[in-house]
């Protein structure tokens, strides 16, 4: 069986697989094997864990501060899986007794989690166990499992199964009561949240197979409500359980007992395989679309499917509700979203699924009263995004998030209110989206007024500079957040350009089209047609810094060339705590020329085509080697940047270092000074898409034009997957040989394409190859 | 004899005597006794001790830098009056054997230094023993000592005494070699410094009366030019020797050496009692205009001559070249001029020698070049002075100053790039110097140099705001030191108003009374007439913070009011090192509303006639309890406002506090980290006199109407003190039943005054009593 790094291995691209059990890795496998889909994600753990293994059902839409917090997260519900054997009086449990036969999978293909082992007891007796989970995409409410469990020895079996709720939460509890209910082959707890009072039912349906328990009891405590059976069983009797969790909350059912009560009795009337078998279908649909296959690397292959797997299950699909900066799969970030969702995940939904990414703009339109909120606290007027966004789009990210660990005193960083990039961010992305989409009425809807509050924020942002006749903005963090309180830097100046421009045009084309849209539109946010002159005198006179002439290089800020000129591990060597922070206001990394990711870098990620290859080939190797990657977004951008200047070795060493953050964990601390700072990293996660579409393929989009820059790795065979632009679906292979393109033979219209110099059309149904 | 606090004491008000020795305070009482007429300062140590006891003599224009230093400081120079008496083979010191009689004095009528005592060796001889010196105003070079000895007992004495070349300097050896010299009666030494090459020759003149010596030679070695004569005494008998040092370099005189041994020589045969009278002379003529006499409280007369006999002779009066922080009682701060040398010690001179304030003026016309290089050097036009500013005017203050005491690491400060208020701040100065006298000759020749040059800067440091459409100064440091990186700082916003449209009103009148100058020195320094256009915009709308509707204050900057509020001393239990630095970037002050010094006040005490008095004590109630004053500018500025309020318990109290921060050595550490702090704090001497006349007196110059607010202490009877405006000399006797204005016999014109609402004349030669 093909081998992957650390204990893993795969089949064929589809699994990741552990057959050896590590202790110490309870948090990152936790996250990898996890399941989910989009509502909920339930943590890779195994059913008889408590909430000190960190298991954890995430529930979106669920944001609440617990008392004594000051933090909005989303809650872990009561855990309606759990599951404990008690074979002859002691606990199957992988830290007692002996394992043999061990396997953990995540079956990716269809989102599945499964256990199996043969456990001994310290008595000696025997038991073949099999457990199996999913985050149904039928119904999205619903976590069915499965336990098959076998003794290999005559004995006695208690299984107590049912709802747990002693919870892990990171930051206080977020329930005030935990109401025990039971409604036929159904137990629940009704709890309600201590600052919204959010009502959330968790209900377990269970039905028992094989051998009849020779006693049932219901067993309700403070915080479980939980079945016992009692099996006396002999040698190779097979118990198969089906447990069936289900969460509802009244953030998304307007009564979730009953609406849960139900699905569980529908969901036990099915039974396990019917669910299942929906639920494949589903992922089906998703896969047909969004798988990327790669021929000749079956690592590679598994590093991309992961990857794409933990985006899609991260991102709410169901409705308009933020990416969190870990999903789901655990508490951390707030299952909030930041400048990311735009950047690292919307792209892939974009050519893939663009009634995603429209959800996920309409989710930026829906808190377009928080992003006035967050503008009027600051002193401006339009729309400054949060930089962390939950559901009102309030900002939820503290004044005071570090703490320093040399001094224990908390220390005061402004990426909330100094990271402003985020909102000509999302003006990228819903340009993006219009580009990939033609969808006019989108913009009309939403875009428009998203883009133009933008524009009037970035108008009282910025700053005229009488000397330099141009506007600047001062005192801003760009993506490399070592550095704050600079000026000028060319990420968010860039940006902020971009979105004046788009908010331009499209004031101009409503004035042109729908003047009595623009007129309303116009008003109902309080401005006049005069606010176009402002727009584009700025997107005329801001400043953005150019290349030097001779060096080609790009200031990433004003006098950034001016700092220490180290390397990252030189300036290492300064940390008298290894837990320091390198950022402001005196980490050590302030005053140098090291970078937490390259915003240069970045800047090209979004805006090529305003730059040669050698500008981006110098800015590279200038930044590059000063870059520490304290951050998960930067090793992707790495490898599509290297890839476009043909730096294939890089671009290649980049990939895989981004697409393992999570499965190899091979950088990423999941805890810190006491902190848990698990869970999957879903920018990098959605990064794997662009880093082989955009990186590797070259591909882009401009003004309906596809481009590509073929530059497959030489690890690779070939690489196929699809994209989408204005409705016509593209099927893409890139080999060593060249790139076979194939419209589908529904396509509404003719692609074109350019390679290089070269520009061809592909008519609906054909193929060419280039 | 009136006592003052620890071992002082005066006799009336002239004198600061100590008649006990403390050997832990030899950082201050060298200070504090010392002498000097601003062309070099002597500490007031004793004749037998060398470098370890912070024996200095410091020449201004000597500014170098050492090998492997920084630091442009300074130099001190060889000590030419070394003088060390070994009886029987005992040294005298008061660190051995036993002192009785024991007096050391501080004369400040005549800047006459004198110790005397009765010394008993360890051996039982005893030796009469009396030191004078003074450092002439007559001839500057020049600093006469006379010892007189008598043995109380037969015994031989060794007198050993010449040049010391052994030198104290805080930052390295400042001279290249050590070349021992003698002529005649003369022994010296030539030095030279290491970077400038500066030509140092110190050169001790030495003549005995008495009984001749029995032996006589001449010691020279490496560092040491000494005479040795032996005497062998009968008691009684008494030997006195006048001790000539004389100190010249080649930035003041060209031949340094011929120039010292002919002023030795002369100096030699006029002999120490006709060099004094003539040095008399010279303080006579300062004091008839700058004493201010106090009845009715002898500690608060000592107080107020001690500051001005301090400020007076940190004051290089003889030439252009700037008021050290420390003056020339160390090398503290480099002997350079901050922002205090127009703000704290200016006032004084301008109203009673406008002949020396117009030198500091001149010293910053000298230095345009320093502030233009400097203002290039941070991306701007215009003039931006050194916040730390030495000969040429180029910065001098490091970017690294303090040290974190926590991590060892070097902090990055501001004061050089943020604190722009310097720049105003000289505009200002050069605004009341020409109120004061009408001088628009000065104006013309170098003062509208200046002020355009500095709009010029304020042009391109300041930011237009298109929302709030206004301008804003962002990212500065007020006074208020602990708070960097702050907008719209109240302080600075106001200066900078103030400044250009002083520049406005200079160019304007220049426009109609003297066109071709105005457009001769518009090209000189690449200007057109345009520039007027921007100037008078900026002056018109620029942010300046106004009073609270309500609570009548004004915001120190952006935002204060949402730092914690909290008191200095709860602050101060926060400090985990007591020698923590409060400031930038992470000190505990940073994010509260505690200050170093209150901006508020700074700014009353320059501009009041823009404040109402109610406005004044509200923002005098808010910010007072809220300052640490951990400057030394801070408490007589609140002593100002305090009377302005009628605070007048708390204006007496602040001026206590501020007259006596060097002669009571109440707060100032004189050592931090190992580094030498000590010295004479210039400003707050400077400031004695504003705390009396601006402060006490209320007396303001407005479009040439003097005015007063009288506030007479309750622990003094009445206050004299002369000003003059306008060439127009005026005593002023303010007295608890009323004020006395006398105007001088010979004044060109009549005076106008204002007390309150009553405004009277004051013709030649006439009193008027309000």
């Amino acid at each position: 069986m093909p081998v992957l790094r650390n204990n893993l291995s795969t089949e064929d691209g589809w699994q990741i697989i552990e057959t050896s059990f590590d202790s110490d890795q309870l948090i990152t496998t936790g996250s990898n094997f996890m399941i989910g889909n989009g509502y909920l994600g339930y943590r890779g753990t195994f059913a008889e864990w408590e909430a000190d293994r960190f298991v954890a059902c995430t529930v979106t839409d669920t944001w609440d501060v617990a008392p004594g917090s000051d933090w909005s997260e989303l809650c872990n519900v009561p855990n309606g899986l759990f599951a404990q054997l008690i074979v002859d009086g002691e606990s199957l449990s992988t830290s007692t007794g002996t394992t043999s036969e061990y396997s953990r999978e995540l079956n990716m293909r269809y989102g599945l989690n499964r256990r199996s082992m043969i456990w001994q007891a310290t008595h000696g007796r025997h038991v073949r166990f099999t457990e199996e989970k999913f985050a149904s995409y039928a119904n999205l409410h619903l976590v069915p499992m499965r336990i098959t469990f076998e003794p290999l020895d005559d004995t006695e079996i208690v299984l107590r199964c049912g709802v747990d709720g002693r919870i892990w939460s990171l930051n206080g509890e977020h329930f005030t009561s935990y109401t025990p209910f039971q409604d036929g082959h159904a137990l629940g707890i009704e709890t309600r949240t201590q600052e919204w009072g959010i009502q959330v039912n968790v209900v377990t349906g269970l039905k028992l197979h094989g051998v009849p328990p020779v006693k049932t009891e219901v067993v309700t405590d403070e915080r479980h409500n939980l079945w016992s059976h009692t099996f006396h069983l002999q040698a190779g009797q097979r118990i198969t359980m089906e447990q069936i969790m289900v969460v509802c909350h009244n953030n998304a059912v307007v009564d979730p007992r009953t609406t849960a009560l139900s699905d569980a009795a529908t969901a036990l009337d099915l039974g396990f395989d019917a669910l299942f078998a929906a639920h494949q279908a589903e992922w089906d649909r998703i896969w047909a679309i969004s798988d990327i296959q790669i021929a000749g690397n079956i690592e590679a292959q598994t590093l991309a499917r992961f990857n794409l797997y933990q985006a899609i299950i991260a991102t709410p699909a169901h409705g308009k509700l933020p990416i969190g900066a870990r999903g789901l799969s655990c508490q951390v970030y707030q299952g909030a979203a930041f400048w990311d969702q735009e950047t690292f995940n919307l792209p892939m939904y974009l050519y893939t699924r663009p009634e995603v990414a429209r959800n996920l703009l309409e989710y930026r339109h829906d808190t377009l009263p928080g992003a006035r909120q967050k503008a009027r606290k600051h002193g401006y007027y339009g729309a400054f995004y949060a930089w962390t966004s939950g559901k009102t789009g309030e900002e939820l990210f503290p004044d005071y998030f570090f703490t320093d660990v040399l001094t224990g005193r908390k220390v005061h960083n402004h990426f909330n209110s100094w990271q402003i990039h985020i909102s000509p961010d999302i003006v990228y992305a819903l340009w993006l989206y219009y580009e990939a989409t033609s969808d006019w009425n989108f913009i009309l809807d939403f875009g428009a007024e998203i883009a133009f509050e933008i524009a009037q924020f970035l108008v009282a942002r910025v700053h005229y500079k009488m000397d330099k006749q141009r506007y600047e903005i001062i005192r801003v963090l760009g993506p490399d957040e070592y550095h704050e309180n600079v000026d000028n830097n060319a990420y968010t100046n860039y940006m902020a350009q971009f979105a004046l421009d788009k908010a331009a045009y499209i004031f101009q084309r409503m004035a042109a089209e729908h003047p009595q849209r623009l007129d309303t539109l116009l008003s109902q946010i309080n401005l006049d047609r005069t606010v176009i002159a402002t727009w584009v005198d700025i997107a005329t006179r801001i400043y953005l810094p150019q290349p030097n002439a001779d060096t080609l290089l790009i200031e990433q800020f004003d006098d950034f060339f001016t700092l220490e000129n180290i390397t990252p591990d030189a300036l290492r060597q300064r940390l008298l705590d290894p837990g320091e922070y390198w950022g402001w206001p005196s980490g050590i990394a302030v005053e140098a020329q090291v970078l937490k990711q390259a915003d240069l870098l970045q800047l090209f990620a979004l805006l090529d085509e305003r730059f040669s290859t050698e500008v981006m080939r110098a800015n590279y190797d200038y930044y590059e080697p000063r870059t520490e990657h304290g951050s998960s977004l930067s090793p992707s951008v790495h490898a599509t940047v290297a890839s476009w200047v043909d730096y294939s070795d890089a671009a290649y060493r980049y990939f895989l270092e981004a697409a393992t953050i999570d499965l190899y964990n091979a950088s990423k601390k999941v805890m810190s000074g006491g902190s848990f700072l698990g869970g999957i990293h879903t920018a990098a996660a959605g990064a794997a898409w662009q880093m082989i579409v955009k990186g590797f393929a070259g591909f882009k989009l401009v003004a309906g034009v596809i481009h590509f820059r073929p530059a497959l790795p030489k690890q690779w065979e070939q690489v196929t997957f699809k994209i989408a632009v204005r409705g016509n679906w593209l099927t893409v292979t890139l080999a060593a040989d060249g790139l076979i393109l194939t419209a589908a033979a529904d396509n509404p219209g003719v692609l074109t394409v350019r390679v290089g110099t070269n520009e061809s059309t592909v008519a609906p149904g054909t193929s060419i190859n280039l």
